[in-house]
C-alpha cells in the first residue's frame, strides 16, 4: 500500500480539519486514487458535513489501494494549527499504522491512528428551489445580527429576492438582501422558499471554515434540509447539510 | 404620537448606551421636543448617569409629544454593537409598542419594550470648587495606574496645581499632572480640594465611554461628589456624578 | 545607605520581573557596588533562576553598601507593567523601608517590602558537553510544536546537528534544526548528548522574557540540567536552570 498527500499551503487543510471538528470527535477519512473524502454527522444527526477533495487539489497525491483511516479530530487539528500558513502538509500512513504529519521542511509528527468507524451516511437527495451566494464574511456577520436575538436563523427568498431573519423573546430582525451588495452574487428561486435553521450548527461551521471560503453557496427548499457548499483550493468543496427546525 | 431619531453613525450611541450598562440593567429614556434624556442611579446610589442629547445631534430628529420608553440595557446595547462605525442608527415605536432600530439600510430590529419605572432624580446641586480637563485617555491610563495599588482614586488640587493617588495594603502612588503635557488642558481651584472616589464605578463608565469622549471634564469639591462630563457628538453630554468615599 | 538605580526604558525589568514571576512568589535581590543580583529556585527545586544586572547597564547607579530586599513580585510586576516601554524606572529605598519605584516623570510608587527570605542558593556545577544558540521567538515556536504532543522536550545533538523531540500518547515529534536557518547561529556538542526537560517550567520563562532577549544559549549535558541564558541590556543576563526528567 503506497498512500501521501501533500499540500502546498496549510489555508484549506486547516479550513478542513476545523470544519469537521464542529460536528464529529473522530473523524474516518477515504483516500482513493481519485482524493480525499469524508462524511460525517454529528451525534443527534442534525448536521452532515460531506468533503470531497480531488488529487488535483495537492501538490503531490500517490494512493494505489483505497483505505481508511481514522482520526481524533483534536490531535489532528492541534497539530495543522502548528503549521505557517505557507507550510506545506504531507501525510502519510507508516508500516506501524501512525499518521505520519510532515508540517514544512523540518517538523514531523507521528499520529496514533484509531479504529475507523464510518458508516455510509447516504446524503438527503432533495430539489433545491432557491440559492443564496453570498461571500462567507458576509453571511458570519449575518449570523451574528441574527444571534442578537434568536438561536435560529429564517432564510426567506421570493423570485430574486431574499431576506433572513430571525425572532426570539427578547425581539427580531429582518436582514433585507440587497441585490446591489458586491458581496452578494446571486439571488434565486424557483419557488418562494422558507427555512428555518439552528445557528448553533451554523455558526461554528461559519466560523471554522472562516474566510478561506470565499464566496458560498446556500442551497435550500421550504421546510427542507439547508445545503452549504464551501469551495476549498477552488477544487475541492465541504458541503455542509442541515436540518431544519421542527417547530414543536 | 410621531416619535424617530437617526444618528449619522454609530459611536455616540455605542458610548451611551455602554456608559449607561455599568450602573442599570433596566433603563428608561424620555424623548421630548427638544432631544432624548436619561437619568438613573446605580442600586446602591453611589453613582449617577444623567444625559441630554439634544434634537440637534441627530441626523433626524421628530417627536411631537413627551413620551417615555423603557429598554432592557443588555438588550438594547446587543444590537447597537452589531452597528460598523459608519452605520446610522434610526430608533422609532411601533403600534404594537417594539422599539424599531433600523441599523444601517438593511438591518431592522424590533426590541421589545419594558415598563418604564423613571423616577425623578433629583441632581446633587453643589458648587465645585476644583476642576481637571483632561483627555479620556489620559484619565483611563491614570486609573489603570492607581488600581494596581488601591481601590479608590484620590484627587487633590492646589491652585492649578493637580495629582491623583491611591493607597492600598500593598503601596502606594502618587501621580503629578503636568501642566505641560498636551493631554492636560485645565487645572483650576477657587479652593484647595481633596476627594476620594471608587475605581469600582469610575473604571467602567470610563472604559465604557472611551476615546469617544476626546477631552473631559473633572469638577469636585473636597468630600463632595465628583461630576464628569464626556461630550458626545459635541452637543450633547452624558454627567457622571459619583458619591465620595465615606471612612468607616 | 545610599541605593538608587535607573533604567532607560522598560522592557529589560519587564522580562527580568517576567522570568522571576514564573517560579517564585516572594523574590530577595541582592544590590552592590557592582550591581543587582537575584537568585531563585521554584518550591519543588526543578528550576533555578540566577540573574546578574550589573551597574553599567543602568542609566544611574548607586549603591555604597551592600543591602537585600525582598518583594512580592506579583505586586512589583504589576506596577512595572504600567510603564510604556520608553519609560525609565528608577528604584531606591525610602527611610520608612519601602520600595519608591518611579515610573518615567510623574509615577511615583511607594511598595512595601518584605522579610527578605534569601539563602545562599549554590549554581549547579556541570561542564556542558553541548551548546545551541537561538532566537528567541525561534525557540518559543518549537516549545509550541512539541506541547502539542508531549509535556516534555528532548533535545538532542549529535557533532553539529540537533533535534528537538517529544513523546505523548496521541503522538510523537521530531524537529530537525536546519544549519541553514538565519534563526539558528550555532549548533557544537563535544559529545552526543540527550537531555529531556519539562515544557511545564521552559514554555512560561520563555514567553516571559519574550523577544526581549533576541538570540538565546542552550547549554545540556546527557541527563543533566539545561542552562538556558538570555542577554539582558547587552551586558546583563538571566540564566534559567532546569533539571533533566527522571524516568521513573
Amino acid at each position: 500500500m503506497t498512500f501521501g498527500a501533500k499540500t502546498s499551503g496549510s489555508d484549506d487543510l486547516k479550513a478542513i480539519i476545523s470544519a469537521i471538528s464542529t460536528l464529529v470527535e473522530e473523524a474516518t477519512f477515504v483516500a482513493t486514487a481519485e482524493g480525499i473524502t469524508f462524511r460525517g454527522m454529528d451525534p443527534s444527526h442534525v448536521a452532515l458535513i460531506d468533503i470531497s477533495w480531488p488529487n488535483s487539489a495537492f501538490e503531490k497525491y500517490e494512493c494505489d489501494s483505497d483505505i481508511k483511516f481514522g482520526v481524533r479530530i483534536d490531535e489532528f487539528s492541534k497539530l495543522i494549527k502548528r503549521a505557517d500558513k505557507k507550510d506545506s502538509i504531507e501525510i502519510s500512513i507508516s508500516e506501524q499504522n501512525m499518521l505520519l504529519v510532515t508540517v514544512g521542511k523540518n517538523k514531523k509528527y507521528k499520529m496514533r491512528l484509531i479504529e475507523s468507524s464510518a458508516t455510509d451516511t447516504p446524503l438527503p437527495k432533495i430539489p433545491y428551489d432557491s440559492k443564496i451566494v453570498l461571500s462567507s464574511s458576509k453571511f458570519d456577520k449575518i449570523l451574528g445580527d441574527v444571534q442578537v436575538v434568536s438561536d435560529y436563523l429564517t432564510i426567506h427568498t421570493s423570485d430574486s429576492k431574499g431576506d433572513f431573519s430571525g425572532k426570539g423573546d427578547s425581539g427580531e430582525v429582518v436582514i433585507d438582501l440587497d441585490k446591489e451588495d458586491e458581496e452578494i452574487e446571486e439571488i434565486s428561486s424557483k419557488e418562494d422558499s422558507v427555512g428555518t435553521y439552528s445557528l448553533e450548527y451554523l455558526n461554528p461551521v461559519v466560523k471554522a471554515v472562516g474566510t478561506t471560503a470565499g464566496f458560498i453557496t446556500c442551497e435550500f427548499s421550504s421546510a427542507k434540509p439547508l445545503r452549504i457548499e464551501f469551495k476549498v483550493a477552488n477544487i475541492g468543496r465541504i458541503h455542509f447539510y442541515l436540518a431544519p427546525r421542527v417547530e414543536s
